[in-house]
């Protein structure tokens, strides 16, 4: 069986736009992008979508840590500082472990640790368990 | 000077996903992203990130349709159900077309046009105007 | 058995600040308040928990209007203008009326239908039926 | 000149509802409410305007606490678990001190800590300043 973090290694989109899952155990999951020319957008910031979607890895590894497959149900990203190029980090921290609608949030920060956005999401946990182990 | 539309040609990120802007008119912005394995998550679905960026994309086109640079301050969105291979697509509306603090709802559908996801968000307009032409 | 509109009586909180039930059927709830005096903030405004209350107000109406007990997991207010005394309107429609997790919009207006705050909010349906009728 | 305690005394609402202010300091507010009967709504439990509404006033606070007018922008509350009669505290963590758009975090809690809602909101800074001292 593979573990947690191979299991992650599943979701082809996090790959294509280079987001790594750097971390993940119980109720905790950090990940990382190295932002390039290729994540920018019109007015040569990072784009929005490459900042939440290294911010939803983070959080989908920190909710589905307990083995139980958990999908999103909402998220809200605040941005706080735009993103330039150089590493951003994810981090996430579930902050409630229901056993149905578990909520994590997720601070993304650049590589001197100034915040850049705010991420919250609650997800729903399903019956299935993740095939794969801690 | 460019039009609008070819304007947002230069949002890097939307083009390595492969999300395209398909209508920008004052108030209004759609766009597609033809859903492919490569925006696939662990669990076989469509990644978060990727309708959350072809969402982002028509938002900030119907934002931005006043010529006035709009960037994000905070966006939600609320997953309906799961979407797989195929086309998407995202239709946004600014309802409130405030001069500091604009507002616009973006549906994301399917081929069938049922629902996949709602994204709300709230931009700030800058000083800038936008070097592009309707 | 009661109507539905009679059911929402016994919502004391909406009582104790002044909110009614003026319309609920299929999908659709409509609320106002008479913003008054005791409704303000410190700098003279309506306070936001008087508009979320409303709001909310209306948006159980929708969401319970299938007859199947319907609780709130998360909503997302945005406040446009500042609200001064006289009504308030908050309309609430059901956009996805999902079987376990539907999701409804509210506009909240003033008298002459300047759009005040938009929420949004997603709800958690149980099996209880509710003790009402249409 | 009134402490900014003394200040947010004028909340009428928070009065009309019975939020208190307990404390207030840089980058922090908190505030409690005394759930009874009239917090309730149909399905006897508090109500989720009441609940907002203390989260609110928390965040007013932290985002207040530097002196600078800061009204809010957006709120998303998520609930996690029904509040009942008894104390609830609502304690706020301004996140982001932006000069601009300020950011916060409140955890709402029962009397034995546990969490009931968790609320994130966006401030906009105006350019007056608060008649009144820390």
């Amino acid at each position: 069986m593979p573990t947690l973090k191979e299991y992650f290694k599943n979701d082809h989109f996090a790959e294509l736009i280079g987001a790594e899952l750097l971390e993940i155990r119980p109720g905790y999951g950090k990940a990382r992008l190295l932002v390039s020319q290729k994540h920018l957008n019109g007015v040569g910031t990072c784009q929005g979508g490459a900042i939440f979607t290294v911010a939803d890895l983070a959080f989908a590894a920190a909710v589905n840590s307990h083995l139980t497959v958990t999908v999103s149900i909402s998220a809200t990203i605040t941005y706080v500082r735009a993103a330039h190029e150089g590493y951003i980090y994810a981090e996430a921290v579930e902050k409630v472990d229901h056993y149905k609608l578990p909520y994590a949030e997720v601070t993304v920060t650049d590589e001197e640790g100034a915040v850049l956005a705010i991420f919250t999401a609650t997800g729903y946990r399903k019956k299935q368990q993740l095939d794969a182990e801690i």
